[in-house]
């Protein structure tokens, strides 16, 4: 029998299908800058002027997709992919600019392809980015069938003179907390696992102990407190960039708190945080008791309530903490030396 | 018994080894623009100025994935995946100017990490792309054991009044083709079936067909031939752009001739290819026979020898085609109507 790309698993007009059910949403991104359309070689963009510097960043949302597969609820990771982008930018001081996406999955299924890519779309709009280009990828042998993954990549500009840093960190200056809807998207590994453990131990499925209804929790379900969207803090960031001396910003992602906030602390700089400034989200609590997580690790692998820690001159600290609602102060920049720079107040 | 990160399959640390081995080739591709370390929350890279236009592209490597793990060539689709994007934004007319990469796989296995992205890292240097950043995501229970997926995220820069595209290009045009490595990076889902039919109607294993020397490929084998490395055309493209008035380019990627010459051309307007101008390399007939692949379906999926096509003049033809070894004349610019515009010279 003679075999063709669509015998062997391939249909590009699948794609082609898939990619003309989102394309006016993907339109809706389009800003000034972008030139020409979709469907070129590559995404065209005007260029910020030389007083600027770009700012790329390049993320995934990790198992999260398989939560969001099993619970039928795709439009979550597409928007989390754009946010968590953004979010990382705006921790350099910048606005973002575009984004590209990579789909790539065992055979396309246009109705999922464009719950995901639609919601990218949608958040990309709501933060004034425009989806410039993507790359979607039929692998069949190499996905298993229902899985996809997915990376996205963004650009931002800033001011060269505002660009966001470690060196505009002091001793004494101030961290304020900015709340997190939840994992956001990392440490699901371990929150997965967690659940799957339950589920052995129950004699149940994963999905029943994803979906129970819990009092913990407020009533809501496991499934519903780990697929909450997460949050872009690009609202809050322009309003602190407008009232308040912003030193480094730490989005506070993959390797939780001593993963992330040194990234934004100079050398022999630490931080001192006050855990109880903030009250630990009640998912948080539950995996981790579960799970039995020791305490190290919770902190090391989630965010544990806050997706953003912003550094600010104290001096700053009270008109910072008037403009974003939610925000607490959390800590302050201190000396440190070891191999740990995040040191719990007692 | 209590769980951590690392006890569900996600071992940060291995991820930072990992990315350790290959810091000083990454370091190599530090272009004077490039501000600041890796590590930050987003790469950072001095803005070309306003009289510029970006082009951004993304693209993965497909399955071919597949072959260089089978084989252990890993280098060949870090390669590749530089390659790829490079020549995706000279089609726009652009030099590129910095790269991205995400890397997800079960498990990173730090030896073969740092072949992969210490080869993105060479190619990088080699086309004077910075490599800015990245993502490793370590995905256990999404990927199988062993099997890794790779995205890349190229930004290049073009003068404003010299993006290539369909609106330069007039009826009368000359098309020239310059030679492809092989299959590059697409249509390999189809070159596996083929091998693994292959594989099952002799009885071996898929390594056993890809691995015996066949005197039709001159005594290698065909998995020497799947894995030659996507040529990168930015030595070529920079001699075309200085020897001719180039209007537009086409890369032959996913979808072959019909899938990528059309997006070169204006509306309205086709090609017409002598495929008598060069010699189909061998792989492809190789495949093509063994797998009994209707012609369309060859020429749809592969590109059949040429991987870039270059529209100029008619009057710039021959100065085009000095500059460019190996470079042919395939074919001209005619007006089309109908769904295929790529025709068939009798």
């Amino acid at each position: 029998m003679s075999l063709t790309y669509k015998g062997a698993g391939v249909d590009i007009g699948r794609a082609a299908d898939a990619l003309g059910r989102v394309r006016e949403r993907i339109a809706r991104t389009k800003r000034p800058e972008v030139i020409g359309d979709v469907g070129q070689f590559g995404g065209l963009f005007a260029s910020p002027g030389s007083d600027m510097t770009l700012v790329a960043t390049t993320d995934g949302v990790g198992t999260k997709l398989e939560l969001a597969r099993l619970l039928d609820r795709h439009e979550v990771v597409g928007a989390d992919l754009v946010h968590h982008c953004v979010n990382d930018a705006l921790a350099m001081g910048a606005e973002p600019l575009f984004f590209l996406d990579y789909f790539a999955t065992s055979q396309i299924e246009p109705a999922v392809f464009s719950r995901v890519v639609g919601a990218m779309a949608d958040a990309c709009a709501r933060c004034g980015t425009a989806l410039l280009g993507g790359e979607t990828a039929e692998m069949p042998g190499m996905y298993a069938p229902g899985t996809y993954d997915l990376a996205g990549f963004l650009v931002g500009a800033v001011a060269r003179d505002k660009v966001l840093g470690p060196e505009r960190v002091r001793e004494g200056d101030t961290l304020i907390g900015i709340p997190s809807t939840g994992l956001h998207t990392n440490g699901y590994s371990l929150a997965r696992e967690i659940c799957a453990r339950v589920a052995a131990s129950q004699g149940g499925t994963l999905k029943d102990v994803l979906t129970a209804e819990r009092s913990e929790l407020g009533g809501h379900s496991l499934g519903d407190a780990l697929l909450a969207t997460h949050r872009p803090y690009l609202r809050e960031f322009r309003s602190l960039r407008d009232a308040a001396r912003v030193g480094a910003i730490a989005h506070l992602t993959g390797g939780g708190w001593e993963g992330n906030l040194p990234r934004a602390l100079p050398a022999g700089l630490g931080a001192v945080i006050d855990r109880g400034a903030w009250e630990v989200p009640a998912i948080f609590r539950v995996l981790a008791e579960l799970g039995t997580v020791p305490e190290v690790d919770q902190w090391d692998t989630w965010n544990m309530g806050i997706g953003l820690v912003v550094i600010v001159p104290e001096s700053d600290a009270a008109a910072a903490l008037r403009v974003v609602p939610g925000a607490v102060a959390i800590g302050r920049v201190e000396a440190a030396s070891g191999p740990r720079r995040v040191r719990w107040a007692a």
